[in-house]
């Protein structure tokens, strides 16, 4: 399946839409929900995907929709759409301007583009197959990491790991030159720009991750799973962004033991 | 001692002078060295200083000094200005807009006024013993908390815990509804805006938590050590931040137990 323009300009305009229902309530009073798995959902979430949602539904009857809120509504073209509309709910909630909106496009089960916005800040990271990985319209590049131990790590919190995978991702840790906490999707931006070396997290669900992958390989990273092998519709979401690809190998290393 | 308008309009410029110093640095290139704590030191941070150091030293001959990167001047006004050019330098190193400058003035040896300043985001909250606190000049008021088990608990890092003070800390983040990590300074200011309900941290040194104190109280909040004891220039830098002073108690006694 080939990405057209129109695509790109959809991915663009559903950013677009989702940030103007964000930015109202940002640091204002709003309600927030508690889901069944213990996650946070605002009138802030529902209402940016709500806005994504209608814009597909009336520019692309036959595309599939993933959505993090509402669910997930079949197509018939192969393409889905994969929705996250607040990444971050948390910090969002807390009043920070690092939370992001993702929005990928799949095609055969592979993400094709995708998008981070930070609505606040007004920055967006963009990623397509094939293309070049542009922020705020500009294009960025990862950076050479020349060993682990003058990576920076980040990850959103340790909390998020099950035992099994800290352990797992301390051996990681104590290969790294630093470890930096909190964050979300904007370290896979900042992974991209070429700030951070390396992001690692366990049990993203695909609208966590979908729209990183063109982001990251499309500035000259890589993203992959613990055990190296590349994310689709169906991986489990340990994921791995790499800024340098020549890292890859000791991280999947590194990760595979414990103490 | 009293606090007077001069003071506040040159806490102002400090802020003002330190911003112009750090933007050319943020996402550019930089020289990033470690101190002997292992803490990174960017051009940045020495910039930041030096041009705050400048201005004290032209308006202000007869004031203390003492900064994170270029040690103590003594004075011989009584007045101490505590700077910290970047509060969160690893943070700024990966471009997060959600670093720092901290800059307090010290009476008999207590915080007496503190500006949390975010040039990036151009955000600045501003405090001083006896007036309300701002956030780009409009008045902030912490929120209330009916319970520790609704309130979000932030905090930079788990690494920055001595392993003593982590089983600490882990009793206390139980019973508080969520725990957010990354941050810095940034918390506490997000806290006076009543959007957090509570930063505890270990291990701060002057120039990381002076300025804190009157922009939390002046927000309607309480800051204090892990007993309970109100901070000044001798504290040892174990720190509650409560948006909530009712809540202070149950905090402290919770901190008091370990796992």
């Amino acid at each position: 399946m080939m990405l057209s323009d129109d695509d790109i300009a959809l991915s663009h305009a559903l950013a677009d839409v989702a940030g103007q229902a964000i930015r109202p309530f940002f640091r204002a009073r709003f309600e927030i929900d508690t889901k069944s798995d213990q996650s946070p959902v605002t009138e802030a979430d529902r209402a940016a995907e709500a806005a994504m949602r209608r814009l597909i539904e009336a520019e692309r009857p036959m595309d599939g929709i993933i959505g993090e809120e509402y669910g997930e509504k079949p197509g018939v073209s192969g393409r889905i759409w994969v929705l996250d509309p607040i990444d971050g709910t948390r910090s969002f909630i807390a009043g920070r301007p690092i939370f992001g909106t993702l929005i990928a496009m799949l095609g055969e089960g592979w993400p094709l583009l995708g998008v981070i916005d930070q609505p606040i800040g007004k920055e967006r990271w963009a990623g397509a197959v094939g293309r070049k990985t542009t922020f705020n319209g500009k294009p960025v590049t990862t950076r050479a990491c020349t060993g682990l131990d003058k990576a920076i790590l980040a990850t959103t919190g340790p909390q998020y790991f099950s035992p099994h995978a800290a352990e797992h991702f301390s051996v990681l840790a104590a290969h790294c030159g630093d470890t930096l906490f909190g964050g979300d999707c904007y370290n896979y931006g900042l992974c991209a720009s070429g700030h951070v070396d390396l992001v690692v997290e366990s049990g993203l669900k695909l609208y966590d991750f979908a729209a990183l992958v063109p982001i990251v390989e499309g500035a000259g990273g890589r993203m992959c799973d613990w055990s190296g092998e590349p994310l689709d519709q169906d991986s489990k979401g340990d994921v791995i962004a790499a800024g340098d690809p020549a890292r890859v190998e000791e991280i999947c290393e590194a990760l595979a033991h414990r103490h």
